[in-house]
């Protein structure tokens, strides 16, 4: 199976990552996800901006995504350069060697009962 | 009627079925869906592929949707060649012989009210 | 302003109008509804398909949206020719004579904490 | 970095702001917001447009967005040429000079629990 369905670049304009959760860790800590699928047969290397309202986008940040593996990446472990600040605003650009699909998933549960919110990212022109 | 309308490939980069769910069964079950619909006048095969974090990838699945049909298909369901694990991170990729629409859908019951979410998949070129 | 934005031909794959609620009527009854933005100069004439699994679509049901107004239909409220049953899983098509958005929402307040989901619909190729 | 990722024109058909909020303001207060992220290396000026479903639309609404930055604007904070009113049906077009990209979320407290919707609004064809 060679599926090369995906896009070399993909945008998140949604994040937010709460600093407070309600319920057992890990599971059920506020979280924001972008879950990445290669289903090519050639391992993925994405890097990530990720940018902000008040000040300069940082980046990038590199992961590797296996060929025909998924990684569902929560953004609270992004640590090289640097954390991503929790209760700030940000956004997300993703740019892969190889055609990938990104899709956006938050979990809060600053209440006492959680939420959920997902959508497919924006997919670039190529 | 015969809308052509949709794609030959879909993908979803977000899978989860949480083991633990609140509330009456089967409604109330932690589950996730695809909904699919074929609005075409000829019967879908539909082929599932399911991605890993950690493991080779597995499928097909293969499922029948019918001429002006839709099939909201619970991942749960899934049985051959084998069950989706619980708790555990998947994506999915769908290969249709006719043009389909594929709508991913979470029933999250782990506290105790439910939490929803939805998004179109991905489409391929085809 | 005469924005063309948006496509002809719409599907939503996933339908489902739950039979319970909880909360004041009508704001909190559980509703699935289809968001329609015509931002032309020219009325609308929507016609809807409604897709089932175990039998023959319905439809269509026509509607219309006033040129550069919006439409959040709650399917609930879909008569004629019949209305769509409760507790049943469907998708749709919409067919417009002109160029609109559609977005997919629904509230469930089956348990006593209400669950929001959303997704932009599938458009077609025109 | 200067990523032309994104279009000129977006749409969001679903907008409703409830008047009713439960917890700490203004985290937890009801809102729709529309994420916007301008990963050029040029100023956006965006002008928005808000439809409504028994009257003329309203805008623009002009909003900067600095080059390489995001902005979650919340319709809340619409002023000029006049609020956006509460618990009504609406909906959103976004024209930029340059290519942003929009997300839609919403944050709705009127129960005791939170509930999230998030999906990528609709893209133009520029």
């Amino acid at each position: 199976m060679d599926y090369t369905i995906g896009k070399h670049q993909w945008a998140i304009a949604e994040g937010y990552i709460p600093s407070q959760s309600t319920g057992p860790e890990p599971d059920m800590t506020s979280h924001e996800s972008a879950c990445i699928l290669n289903a090519n047969n050639e391992d993925a290397e994405v890097k990530i901006h990720i940018y902000f309202d008040d000040k300069e986008p940082v980046g990038p940040y590199t992961i590797k995504v296996p060929a025909q593996r998924t990684l569902h990446l929560r953004f609270n472990d992004l640590k090289d350069p640097e954390p991503i600040p929790l209760d700030t605003d940000y956004a997300s650009v993703f740019i892969s060697n190889v055609a990938i699909i990104v899709q956006h998933t938050r979990l809060d549960s600053r209440q006492s009962e959680n939420a959920l919110l997902s959508t497919i990212a924006f997919p670039g022109n190529v």
